[in-house]
């Protein structure tokens, strides 16, 4: 089975995008913006592609299930665990088991990146207080709980 | 855990290539030229960059476990099946259970790819004669039983 990509309209033949999640929820972390999926592959593993517009970011969660992260377009910026790291195209990051995690796209132009996981997986689940005050208390991750979340009730 | 990506040298920070395979036997197909391998990840699911230099081709061969295959580098072609599909950036392929498949670079410049398979998988088969008959009496499928595999036993 083979689906062309298209680099004008960045897609692949035959797959659409939909929207990032159906219900993200109410606890802390789990507001996102300007995010569409694109499965790619379904089966044992999955693979997805994520592209955050200007300004989106995804919910800031973590989970069991692994997360193997290529970019593949423009330029991001991710919380993986209490580390900030920057993403270009063909960069690699892993997000180990409960690793909170959040994507976000600080430029102006789209970023998007492929994501594997396995097929069976467990729901993601938002950080405890601790972890969360731990990042806000941080200079360096604060945005990724502050500035991004700020519509978020807590 | 994040692994740079060097365009320039295409290749991940503390990743380093090797060889294809250290032994491919002598069944028919098992031949290949050309071609370095990167482990990128592995756990349940594994990923692998192959790399093909001009003229390179990967073994004509088939399994149980599935390739998941994302264009990485230049340009390839390769046999799925009965199909030739050509290969450039970001297209997708897969080959499902038991699905003949071989890789090759017809081109002058690099050809390289990501390949992700689960981690726990069969070991590669030569193809039947009756397969391997079957692609020589097909002239779209031919070349990639005769004139790569030149040097072949049979």
């Amino acid at each position: 089975m083979r689906h062309a990509f298209d680099p004008a309209a960045f897609r692949w033949e035959g797959l659409a995008p939909r929207a990032y999640k159906d219900e993200p929820g109410t606890a802390h972390g789990m507001a996102w913006r300007g995010i569409a999926r694109t499965t790619l592959r379904r089966g044992v593993f999955e693979v997805r592609y994520f592209e955050l517009a200007p300004g989106g970011f995804s919910s800031l969660e973590k989970h069991a299930h692994e997360h193997v992260v290529f970019a593949v377009r423009g330029a991001g910026r991710a919380l993986v665990g209490s580390e900030v790291v920057e993403l270009h195209p063909l960069d690699l990051v892993e997000t180990g088991p409960f690793v909170p995690h959040r994507w976000t796209n600080p430029g102006d132009e789209p970023f998007g990146f492929l994501c594997t996981v396995t097929g069976e997986r467990d729901r993601p689940q938002p950080l405890s207080d601790d972890e969360w005050d731990a990042l806000r208390a941080d200079p360096r991750t604060a945005p990724f709980v502050t500035s991004i979340s700020a519509r978020e009730p807590r």
